[in-house]
């Protein structure tokens, strides 16, 4: 199941031919034909379309093949846009990126706060307005708003729930509110989501390939994509890796369960941990700091630790060797061979959570005689949420899913 | 990636309008056509092949709709069939299925014991023989034979490397040989993924409905079906459930890891555990029977557990709380709405693992607000194993699997 667009329509054989015009460069209608098995009719149809969209242009001539010289048909890159919004706590990031993925222009908001949801979206909707217009960005060439956030997604309602933010947010729609507010079509996705379709549209990734990438933000999630797609299980939640029980007999986490990640290793827990080390705590000056963001916290303790502060290094790597052991619980269940980790967590002591992480994996992932995993750090930015969600308009958008349902 | 049958190819379209035809009951050309999207002259060359092939057989007229009576096709249900090996240590199971997946006939033999591959390989052959001979079925009507086996699955090679067979299967091509053996067309799967299609050929799932299947036999293992096929991951291994750290300081697994549920859970864990409680070590007759296979130990102790016997009891819930556990993970990880407990290892005291499984699950998944989980009981039956290698069969032949790649 691919997310859709709210306030778009997108058929999948649309976005399959698109897809094979992307891929080809340049391409007649009669190659697309061949290509796709679909009638030149169909073919001609869809083309229309897409050309009217903006999307595709019509490109010169190929060589006669004995008749008429069939036209071509390439991607219009220049012509439309995909807006990327990550809705933090403490920043809200803009990305506009143009339909190959790259890049255009980014700005960076205060968060959304304590404010209600509808406050912050009217201020993300105006926000977007004067980006756009400082661009010169025409409204209508924007494909659609692609909206990052933590915390389990109600697909159906747009809605996002996370235990962090305040409950008003727990019912909140979204997707439907920016959709009303901007005019333009809106696709909510939590943020490891976001995070692991960005790989895919960074070029890093080929589309054949399945990967995971673990984000790390306050929590830790995962995105998981197979066969060109984001796998999303039966209620769109799947890739739930912080809730992967490490110790059956630890303690109890929120979700009900024991010895969770979640408990164990999230920047959270480490600063949690980091506090009982009162030597440690007040040495950091996070003494002094009581109160402020758990991220904030956590980059102080990951510093350290990079630099070699002896406590701070070892709350950092069990937290890594837990991170580790559920990547290894992951790559077994999936026989993945390609993992990223991703997100602000791993901003600053990522080298750590990287080495750990590779070691456990070439020591005793159950099929490393079969072939090698390869772990790679994805983006940590502070704009790899807003990236990300950018790329999920363009994969909903342009991406074939399901020729046949 | 679906495994294809070693010595047929298959391809994706054709086997994409056989499906049709199946799911339509009655289908006239013209409408699978316009169902498939592809040109009358493609689905009329396909079917010309199917109708060759004595797959399919043209049923008489559907109404006129202005011009001729279309003809209509349907699947010939009673031509062909699909042969299912299970290859165990102690017995070797055969089942024949028509391509509806029922079972026709089913007989068994001594298990594979210490002989040498060929030599297992060569009396199988003789067996399957005998066999079709016996029910009167022509060899050319098997559209191939599935071989169910525990172990790692080199699936390029055909060779199921297992840590529990004695090392000459370690480098041995089961497919080649068995092809070259019995000169039909042959497709080796792992017993977890064997029992995950058996299941789905079962009927009881929907083919849109994503599900795991745990399979315990001597050890633990997964069949994923993901979007009505197998998962396979990176080189055909995924679903390797039994090394999942449930205990990240617990007792070092044969793997390298720690606290594995194959260390922790397994039929072979609870018969260790078992053995160190010298009184119901002998109580239960154990004793006199060192030596013996596991399972059978397993299955005394099992009973003994649904019998009211207290020590042997909290060795199972133990066995139930690991497997309890795991289960939440994959459920987690995969937002999963459906699980069964398939296998050998299930047949004795089921009713307890089903019991913790499903209480772990109502109490602690992470979208049980959602959601529920449904868990039930899969085949644990003898032939169970060799009911779903024919469904191997069945499902690489009638299934379509990737129109476009």
């Amino acid at each position: 199941m691919t997310r859709r667009l709210k306030g778009a329509s997108s058929a999948d054989t649309r976005s399959a031919i698109l897809d094979l015009i992307r891929s080809s460069g340049q391409v007649s209608r009669i190659e697309l034909s061949e290509k796709s098995g679909l009638t030149e009719a169909t073919i001609s149809k869809i083309v229309r379309a897409l050309i009217v969209d903006g999307l595709v242009v019509e490109a010169g001539f190929a060589e006669s093949t004995g008749g008429k010289r069939p036209v071509l048909l390439e991607l219009n890159t220049a012509s439309r846009y995909a807006l990327g919004v990550s809705l933090d706590y403490a920043r809200i990031s803009l990305v506009l990126c143009n339909i190959s993925g790259n890049v255009l222009h980014s700005h960076a908001v205060p968060g959304a706060g304590r404010s209600k949801p509808q406050t912050v979206i009217d201020r993300v909707a105006r926000e977007i307005g004067k980006f756009l217009d400082k661009h010169g960005i025409d409204r209508s060439d924007v494909i659609g708003i692609g909206v990052s956030g933590a915390g389990r997604l109600d697909a159906s309602g747009g809605v996002l729930r996370s235990s962090r933010q305040t409950g008003e947010w727990e019912e909140f729609a979204i997707e439907a509110a920016l959709c009303e507010a901007t005019g333009m079509p809106v696709i909510l996705e939590n943020d490891a989501n976001c995070a692991a379709l960005g790989e895919f549209w960074s070029g890093r990734v080929s589309t054949a390939h399945d990967f995971a990438t673990i984000y790390m933000a306050t929590g830790i999630g995962c995105g998981l994509v197979i066969n060109g797609d984001v796998y999303r299980g039966a209620s769109s939640n799947a890739g739930e890796i912080g809730h992967l029980s490490l110790d059956i007999d630890g303690p109890e986490c929120f979700c009900g369960s024991h010895g969770c990640l979640e408990v164990m290793a999230t920047p959270a827990a480490v600063v949690r941990n980091a506090r009982d080390d009162r030597a440690l705590w007040e040495r950091l000056g996070l003494q002094e700091r009581e109160g402020e963001d758990v991220r904030t916290s956590f980059a102080t303790i990951a510093a350290a630790a990079m630099s070699g502060d002896e406590s701070a290094e070892s709350l950092v790597r069990r937290s890594a060797q837990y991170v580790a052991t559920a990547v290894l619980g992951l790559t077994n269940i999936f026989d993945l061979d390609r993992i990223y980790l991703a997100g602000p967590g791993f901003a600053t002591a990522g080298p750590i959570y990287l080495g750990v992480v590779r070691d456990v994996l070439e020591r005793t992932a159950f099929m490393r005689k079969v072939h090698s995993v390869a772990v790679e750090m994805g983006e940590t930015g502070p704009g790899a949420a807003a990236r990300g969600a950018a790329s999920v308009v363009l994969h909903s958008h342009l991406t074939p899913h399901h020729l046949r349902g």
